[in-house]
């Protein structure tokens, strides 16, 4: 899948619909990736990210040590896969093999793009305030990477249980709202 | 809309997908509706839901002097009235009469249920520690209620710019996690 860069300036454009992501983190040799859905934007530019990653998971650690992560959108494609990941735990299994992914180099940090995803934001830690007490990391967006061709993702959209949303129509009304 | 009481421990199946919300404040006797998207579930339960308000809305300072508010889920047929909520300023508007929009009394807040939204969510602020820095609250959800009707909300999910994607079909994959 060619990507593109895309300016840091529309990545909100990416996550503010609330997708499933799967995030990648990289430490002393190893990965991982982890199905995730508890994320909001908090800033435009440069784009930070609030994300919880439960301390009951291995890529908290691999984040906490790192300090770096790749947040990867997939599409309807790739449920299953998704599905799989949040299923296991990281910590014997190397998910990008157990799962069939492609890990592809980031450019800013040390993680793992999904080279099947159609998009890709490489994160660098940025507060670590709320982390104790609620495993919530502000990330700022440093690099993002989209494939152009996917003007209509079907993103995924957990409603809990194994239920996933998936994206439908886009209707466009004339807002002020960025 | 009949609603019924929705159980706490349920209330992330309605948020983590990710779709625009209203939120309703009150204070001296004035209420306000604000649109966002930027919020995020936090803990499962009590459930906690992280939740930007920027400072240049009129709904940050009715929220951080009454430290309540609701959380309302609109649907397709909201989108207009949604919209419109974002567009406008409540400084000077009472954006229930502008919009035609029905305020209804929650029973564990000051801040008015929007009667015509599928799901509602009575909030209080639990945490203030990331406001000054990025306008971001933590609210406990403290009583939720739902239309037991909608079975397939089509919540709408902002792409940026007044394009929203309506929620498509539900797929269902087995999945341990919650």
């Amino acid at each position: 899948m060619k990507k593109r860069s895309l300016p840091l300036a529309r990545v909100y454009q990416l996550l503010e619909s609330g997708p499933v992501v799967l995030i990648t983190t990289a430490h002393k040799g190893r990965t991982n990736i982890m199905t995730q859905s508890w994320h909001t934007m908090m800033e435009f530019e440069p784009p930070l990210v609030g994300c919880v990653i439960s301390a009951r998971n291995h890529s908290f650690e691999m984040l906490k040590a790192s300090r770096e992560c790749v947040i990867n959108i997939p599409t309807l494609e790739l449920a299953a896969q998704a599905v799989g990941c949040g299923n296991r735990s990281g910590q014997k299994l190397d998910k990008f093999k157990a799962f069939d992914l492609t890990p592809a180099p980031a450019s800013m940090v040390a993680a793992p793009l999904i080279a099947e995803c159609y998009a890709n934001l490489e994160c660098k830690v940025a507060d670590t305030r709320l982390v104790n007490k609620y495993n919530f990391f502000v990330l700022e967006v440093v690099k993002a990477w989209i494939a152009p061709s996917n003007k209509n993702p079907r993103t995924l959209h957990h409603r809990g249980r194994g239920a996933f949303m998936v994206a439908g129509e886009t209707i466009r009304l004339r807002s002020r709202m960025k």
